[in-house]
This record gives structure tokens, sequence and C-alpha cells, in this order.
């Protein structure tokens, strides 16, 4: 059990730069905004605070809501798998193996009757049951996906939302009639991606379609969305996969077709992590004041901070409120005994997106000041526009986050022909743009050399085909003429 | 692996009465509903549905909401909870063990460090953090809840929503620097309960104070709040506990007082499970025809049915959607091939609350047909006055269900003074309400004595305090002098 001299200090000034020292900054706005406690005692298991909750529970809100517009259904499946069902496709279970947790006993060391898995990801809860479900062609497609926490027994080091042993993320699996309906889901997914971690989070990304050595466990293709550190390593948010065809085979997910035959479904599968999302969203809008939170997911959207606890300014406060709270907009209201510099310093810190003073000036000219904390201004409205001030202000809000946070991704891709040019890109925090080989296994000669001389990872290729010329015509490792344009950087 | 021989037969009749056969009638109406499928392949592990999602998804929502406005801020602890931490306090673990599942290896079969849990219930992965976090009494009272699945190793059968080895609930907890503030919170607790179980799910119930012999784990008082099945079984749905500071003291949650000196806290739990709940919205509010399903939590709100699927009717079918999904009402709409009758029969099944029936008569007269699945009624109505007919229903419909259920229950009250009688109301479906010797454990005989030969359980004593007199004056078991009014039901 912990202990209570275990209580870490809590520091009163920010004073770590993001762009000298982002792991140390990511540490700290993580204890200092209450995100997350690290020191509950399962190793890679941490609290999640009631201000990324808040924030999250909206994340999962937005992607739920396009999934279910999309016509995917929600269902919960049973945390615990039994082994048997891991075990029938092999390439799965090859993959998972190593990070499965192991229910065995139960009660006073009693031993179950089968060894269950905590789930890593459910593709093998799920297609038994898809098995059960879908008979005809008329079921299909077959879009569900649920809400659920999942467990992976990591070996590589944990850090609180990015990497940890149990997180909490959306499944969304389909089956489908044929492989060009299961890639056009891929699409979707895709653009559910872009619907939701760009325009609501304001998540810059670049979806990559990985290389041949490097897709998930059982998938024939994977494409997968990199987001990028400050420190030039990208993290893989949401992948969706264009399952094989073995996984159906194994699971006899078959369907009568309009022709009378039976066929094996073509499965995908998609997994926005919300926990893990919620670190990008740390770590690409913060700033060396704290978080900046998106508008729509801001854990609350305004803090109202009376400059002091006046009755009349308390009344004031509520007044507005109540205000706010019947356009649906989260409010606090700070009433603590702190001066007033320490609650702006607090809240900022904390990414509310706008805060409103009031004091006995203000009142008396029937004005509010408002600031805002992505662009650190401050307005000064009549009281009698604040609704009409904040719906603008919010829609404004979200745009410019997405347009800055934009800018900084694209500023962060160079093109380069030269392995020593690589790595001298990659130690500046770029993506490299170049040209390779090839992304079918015969290129996995030349990925294996980035790896160990340049420390990176060949992420893929983009969407839209992009044709070697120029700088990219030559694979940039073996010089023979290139297949691909790729994009190398290192992985978190 | 589920085979797809094993596929159940799908009934196109309801015809199980719910008064004569309540328990196939439930197995039958969840199955037909779609809310479960048990075909699962872990034991007490059930697939939840879309349709029942969607509806416990919205009794989320509002006991969430209930409780973040009484100051409660919503945390997510980790699924895993270290053997030690389960060890320190002995009556909670006596009353835990036998039911808790243990994760003992990973990857391939290699031990883990310490021998974990999965929670069956969060208090020993809470309490060490609220050590960590509590220190002045300035931090009291602290209010906290968790959205969670837990698991619980039941030895009894298991059934579909009511008793499952994994299920879904909320727990709140708090700590609290007197006795008399946590018995506060107990209060509130049980407010937040009528305000969100009664008034939004229109479930009826009454809170009982647990006898002396029947408290939780640990707990000092325990109340929980019995909702009745129409088998006369009564349900436990949820409790709240004031525990022994054997807690506080356990799990070092100290705070420094006013007057300077280091005290326990004073904790209380709160734990609505909400799957657990679903299975009392079905049960209490279903009859021969299906599920009935409160407005404010009804998975659909609204289904539109055209009697056929002519275009004009199709576009008249959407105009509607639109209109009533600007209103954030939620809609279903009916295109399905089937005929008018068999639509009509499979939403009145699901439990849909209104019905509007759209024709080529109605589309002429512009009027529209609408069905009230509670009274199961018709109502011809101006197409310009839906919105206004759809919100008045809809508080009538949330009115009316409530009065119903109300004075169903309590007209199964019944008071005896004699065994024999208690006997024969039980066998009637009734709660007895009657004379005890003892709610202390000098009762705990006598309850025996009803358990043995009754077959029955002494569920406790109401909150308003009732004095014994007349029928109640003595115990109906050991016929010494009453020292409490009791209520006694078969338990689910």
């Amino acid at each position: 059990m912990a202990k209570k001299e275990e209580k870490i200090e809590k520091k009163t000034t920010f004073n770590i730069s993001k762009e000298d020292n982002f792991s140390e900054w990511y540490t700290d706005i993580i204890q200092k905004a209450e995100l997350a406690d690290i020191r509950y005692n399962v190793k890679g298991c941490i609290v999640f605070q009631p201000w990324s909750v808040l924030s999250m529970e909206k994340m999962y809100h937005y992607m739920e809501k396009a999934l279910q517009r999309k016509g995917h259904k929600p269902y919960w499946f049973p945390t615990l798998i039994p082994e048997t069902n891991l075990k029938l496709e092999s390439s799965h279970i090859g993959g998972f193996t190593p990070e499965v947790f192991w229910v065995t006993s139960h009660g006073n060391d009693e031993p179950i009757e089968e060894k269950l898995a905590l789930r890593p990801t459910s593709e093998t809860a799920m297609y038994p049951m898809f098995s059960l479900w879908i008979r005809s062609y008329k079921d299909l497609p077959f879009k569900i996906y649920q809400r659920a926490n999942v467990f992976r027994y990591e070996s590589k080091a944990t850090r609180p939302f990015l990497r940890s042993r149990e997180f909490h993320w959306i499944e969304a699996h389909c089956a489908h009639a044929t492989q060009e309906d299961a890639m056009k889901q891929v699409h979707e997914d895709m653009e559910t991606t872009k619907e939701v971690l760009h325009d609501i989070y304001c998540l810059p990304f670049i979806f990559f379609e990985r290389p041949a050595w490097d897709k998930f466990p059982g998938a024939e293709r994977t494409f997968a969305a990199d987001v990028l550190n400050p420190d030039g390593k990208v993290v893989q948010q949401p992948s969706t996969h264009l399952l094989k065809q073995s996984f159906s085979k194994a699971f006899n997910v078959q369907f009568k077709d309009k022709d009378e035959k039976d066929k094996f479904a073509w499965i995908t599968c998609y997994g926005p992590a919300i926990s893990r999302i919620f670190a990008s969203v740390i770590i690409v809008h913060g700033d060396n004041k704290g978080l900046v939170l998106p508008w729509k997911i801001a854990s609350k959207q305004v803090v109202i901070v009376p400059i002091n606890n006046s009755p009349n300014l308390i009344k004031k406060a509520e007044e507005l409120k109540k205000q706010l709270e019947e356009k649906e907009i989260d409010v606090e209201t700070d009433l603590t005994e702190k001066r007033p510099g320490e609650k702006f310093y607090f809240w900022e810190m904390k990414g509310v997106p706008l805060r409103i003073e009031i004091g006995e000036k203000e009142i008396e000219n029937k004005e509010l000041t408002i600031f805002r904390r992505d662009l650190g201004t401050k307005d000064k409205i009549k009281e009698k526009d604040l609704i009409s001030y904040i719906e603008k202000t919010s829609k404004e809000y979200q745009t410019a986050m997405i347009k800055k946070s934009d800018s900084l991704f694209n500023e962060r891709i160079v093109e380069v022909s030269q392995k020593e040019d690589i790595k001298k890109a990659l130690e500046e925090g770029k993506i490299v743009k170049t040209g390779f080989c090839s992304v079918g296994m015969d290129g996995a000669k030349c990925a294996e050399i980035v790896e160990k001389e340049v420390g990176a990872q060949v992420r893929g290729t983009k969407l839209e085909k992009e044709i070697p010329s120029g700088k990219t015509s030559k694979c940039s490792i073996c010089k023979k003429k290139a297949q691909a344009v790729v994009y190398i950087a290192k992985q978190y």
C-alpha cells in the first residue's frame, strides 16, 4: 500500500520548458493538472483523475456519436476471453500472447474451469458471436462497436495515458460480404478519424498504410494515424485493419450470399484508444503555462473568477454560471480563498478555454473581462452580450486550435534523399519523406537498416498515392529505383 | 467456440404469461427483444446487445449527472487490485475472497509479481489513494465515483442482468470528518436513488436498514433498496453503507482536524449496479406484449412506421424523423419489408413508448396516428401539432409509468402477525410487514427460523421509524415484545 510519506510535493510554478525538456514537461503537467496519479500500487496501472475523465468522457461521446451515425451498434462484450478462443487464429495469438494477463484461479486458490485472458483486444471474443448472428448477405454489413477497457502486459516502460497496462478505448468491428466493401469500411474509419480526432479534438495526423513487415497480427492491410510529439517521436493513434479471411475462417463467420453459396465474411476492425489519444491532446496543444484544451472536449469550458469573494461578486458569478449552464456550457466558479493572480494561473494551467473575470468595476459598468487561453488575450464585453460572445468565440477557438496545430505539424515534414540526412532531420524532430525500394516484404531489409543505423521506423505510405520522383526517385537506403514514397520517424 | 448449430430459433409470437410463468417470460423477453446473448462461452458472462446498451447508457447518464450535481467527481481506477490491498481489512476480505477472480500469470505462463484480483468492488483500490489525497479537514467531504465493470465469481446460478460474473455499475465513495456527516451522505445516497431509480427509471422500492446479521462486509450500517419481482422475490438494488472505521484505519485515511488532532475519516460507499437495475426495468414494467420502457431511458423513444414503402410515405417518415431529432428525441424509422402489423408487433415488443403511423390517408389529411405503448391507445393528431403532442405526452408517459408501478408495488405489502400467515402471504407474492423481537444480533435466531421454516429473509426496518403496535406489537416468531417492525420477503 502507498504510504503518506510518498506524497509528492506539489510545485507551485511551472518552470519546465516543453520544447527543451518534453519528457519532464509531460510528467509534470500530468501531476500539476491532476490528470492521473501514478502512485497506484500495480505496475503500469494508474488512477485517472476527474480533470482527465471529464474530458475523456466528452471524447467518448463524440466518437460514439460518429460511429452510431455511421450505423455501428453499441455492444458490451465480456472482459474475459477463454484461451481456446485466443488460440483459434494463429497469427493473432502469436502477436498478442506475450502481452496477455491470465486469470487462472478464484476464491481460495481454486482453479477455474478454463484459463481466461483479460481482453487485450476483442476479436476473439466477438467473432464467435458474429458466427451465430450472421447468416445471410442481408445481415451484412454488420457494424458494431464497444466502449471498453483493455489490458496488455507491456514490457516497455509505461507512461500515463501514452502506454499503460490497462487503457480505455473503443473498438469497432465490421463484417462485410466482399473485400471491396471491407476496404470501403477501412476508408470510412479513416474519415471518422478525421471528423473526430482532427475536427473535434483538433489533432493533426497522417494516415499511413503500414508496410508489409509492420501490420497488425492477422491483418491483410493496416492503416494507422501517426501523431507527432515535440521531441519528433510519432505516436500511433487509431488504426484500422482489413483482416485476413483466416479470421472469418477460424471463427466460422459465414453467410449465404445472393447466389446461394456459403462464403466467408471480410472483417475490419478499428481501435481509437481514447486514453491514449488524450495523451496527444495534452502533448500537441499544451504549452509552458500548462494544458490547452479544445473547446468541445474541455473538462470545463468557462471558469468564472470574481476578484474577491464579496457577496455581490459571488451573486453575479452564480448568475452568470446559471445563464451559461442553460446553454449547456460547462462552467466552474472559483470561490476559493486564493488571490486573483493565483486563480488565473491555476485555471490557465488547467487549460480552461475562457475565463470570465468580474470585479466591482465590471459590475458597475455592466461589463465583463474575458481571457482567452489559446491566445492569452483579453476582451472587454458588455454583460448582455455574454452568450453571443461565447457562441462566436467558442467556434473561433476550435478553428484556431485546428489551424495552429495543423500548421505546426506540416512544418515538420521534410523531404530528403540520403541516409545521413534522414538521421539529421530526425534529430531535429522532423518526419522524413523519402524514396524507398519497396513496402512489400522485399523492403524489409532496408527497413532493418533504417531501424539499426538511424534508430527509426518506416511508417508507411500515404493514402493519396505518391509517385517517386526527383528527391524520392531512389531508395535512400539501397539506392535502387524507388517503388514507393515513404515516411520515416522515430516511434514513441 | 459457439457453433452455428447452437443458434436459438427465434419465436415469432410472445405467448408466455408474465404472471403465470415469470421466469420463462424473463428468459424469453431477453432473447426476443435482443437485450443480451447468453451463448458467450464463459460461464456467467453475457454479451449485452444494442437494445439494452442504448438504454443502460441513458441510465448511466442520469445517475452520473445526479452524482456530479451533488459534488461527486468522476475517476477511473484500475481493474486490478493487489492481494495485499484486499487483505488489509479483514471483514472485507472475508466477505469477498470466495468471489474473487485471480490474475496469476501473463504471456507464456510467466508468473506476475503479485497476485492480482479483478475488482469485485473498489474499496481496497481506492482507499490507499484516499490516504494520499486527504490531509486536512479542508479536504473533506471527499466525494468521488467511478463508472466501472466489476467481477464476482458467483456460485449461485447466474441470470442475465440479474446476476452475472461481470456486471456494470457505478460506485460512489466518500470520506467525512464525522460519523454524523457520513450518515448525512448515506441519506443523500438514498435521496439520489429516489431521484434516479424512482423518478427517472420509474422503479418503486423500499429502502431498508439491513439487520445486524445482514450487513455489507465491513459496514457499521447498511441500507439497501429492495425492488419486487412478480413472483414475490425481492431484488436488492442500490445499497449504501456507513463503513466501520476499521477501513480508514486499515488504509490510513487520516486527516488533521480543526483542533489540530489527527483523526480517521468516516467512509461511506454507494453502489448502483446499472446492468442489474436494468433487470428491474425489464421486470417491473414489462407485460405480455414485451418490454415497456420509460420515456427518459428508452433505447428509442419514437418509432415511425409508414404502412408501406411508397416514396411519399418514406419521404414523410424522413421529414418527421428530422423534425423530432432536432428536439433531441431518439427516433427509429422502420422501412423494412415487413407487413405493418408485424412492424407494430415488433416495436411494441421492443417497448418503444410512441409509434407514429403514416399512410396515404394521414398524408392527405395532414394527420398522424400515434400509438402509446403503456396504455395501448391511439390518438389522431394534426401533423403540425406533433412536437407539442410529443412534449406533452412524454411527460405524461413518465408520470403514468411511475404511478402505475408505485400502485402495484404498494398493493403487495401486507401486515401479518403469525408465522403461518407469513408463509401464506409470501406464497401469494407479497412482502410481509410484521413485528420482530430485535434487529440487533439478538434477533438472528428468529431470523434463522424465518430462513429455515419460511424460506425467506428479514429485509430490515424502514427509514421512517415504525413503532410496533397492534398486529406488529409482538415478534411473529418468538412472540416476545417486538422491538422493531420489519419486512420479510424471499430474496432473488
